[in-house]
């Protein structure tokens, strides 16, 4: 076993994770607008410079706190087997970020944070993108394509009408109820085939 | 023909307009968060109280800058004819309020301010849910139901991923190639039935 040298932090990890949590408070309450590295810092009990270090600027900060410790592509292979389709395992593991166990607050608060930050500032809206390609989208280095473009636009549209405007019925379904019936179009959007014949149809 | 009385302001309808023009501008330059009721009037040369008249609060008069003239419905019946089905028309409709020749401003940056207006301020949400209903989705005054609600959930993911993430293809494609992709689902959120057959597949 490696014993650390003296006066330093026990782990790089620990750091981190506490900045990112802390991180996590600040944008929260403040907003993102209303927060800054020096505050984030300062919730963290570190030196601003060290943020700068892990996170490079307020963007990747963000990031990071968007990160949540999911992988998606590994939840939504669980959840396939569990909700019949692979998109509609997508749908789950969507929900699951923002109202699932590992959220914090209210259930879709951090998918509300997330739009705010990204429509206020271009740059956020850059990182995310960047950082959804290299994570999610395509972690071979290509250019995403339709289909994840397609696929990434349903799921926004998804959060943004159950957590930001609250239209029912998607607001009080359950992520079950809203899988299933959006599950068809994202494996329609990924296989560029068509939707599964039955499934998941639309009726008032 | 009526002569309107003397002192009087020549038309309630112009100055309502001047009202919403000023507000538009406003919220364009100063956001949703640095405009409000006073700055607004203050822009259109009126006293604050006949602002609060015509619109009772700022969600409300961010609701009238929203409206854009426009009548989704009767647009995308014109639209429908050209793009081939109801659904892509009613994409082509969509886009056009944001980037069409009323639009003002960059292209998106209408639906960028929306967004950004929803995600900070709840009460916005809520009187542009209450906008839809009652214009849009159910103009005879019953809940929206799942067709109305999954609609408006792809489109404004669509607007999410072209105007605020920017991303590729669905940023720089055109109009008519968005409507061929996203028309299908549309329709079969509408119809509560499938997509046409080999219809809006989409292929990387």
């Amino acid at each position: 076993m490696v014993t650390p040298p003296l006066g330093r932090r026990p782990g790089k990890r620990d750091t981190r994770t506490e900045i990112v949590a802390a991180a996590r408070e600040a944008f929260r309450t403040d907003g993102y607008d209303g927060t800054t590295i020096r505050s984030g810092a300062r919730r963290a009990g570190v030196d601003p410079s060290l943020v700068h270090h892990y996170f490079g600027d307020k963007a990747g900060l963000f990031v990071a706190v968007m990160d949540l410790a999911h992988d998606p592509r590994r939840v939504s292979e669980q959840l396939a087997l569990r909700a019949g389709s692979k998109g509609a395992g997508l749908v789950l593991a969507f929900l699951d970020i923002w109202e699932g166990p590992a959220s914090t607050g209210e259930p879709g608060s951090g998918f509300i944070a997330m739009v705010q930050a990204a429509s206020s500032a271009p740059e956020v809206a850059t990182a995310l993108r960047e950082f959804l390609t290299e994570r999610v989208w395509r972690p071979d280095g290509g250019a995403p394509g339709w289909g994840p473009a397609l696929v990434s636009a349903q799921l926004a549209g998804v959060g943004w009408a159950r957590y930001v405007m609250r239209v029912e019925p998607i607001a009080s379904a359950t992520p079950e109820e809203v899988a299933a019936l959006v599950g068809p179009t994202i494996d329609r959007f990924m296989a560029g085939g068509q939707a599964p014949e039955g499934a998941g149809t639309a009726t008032e």
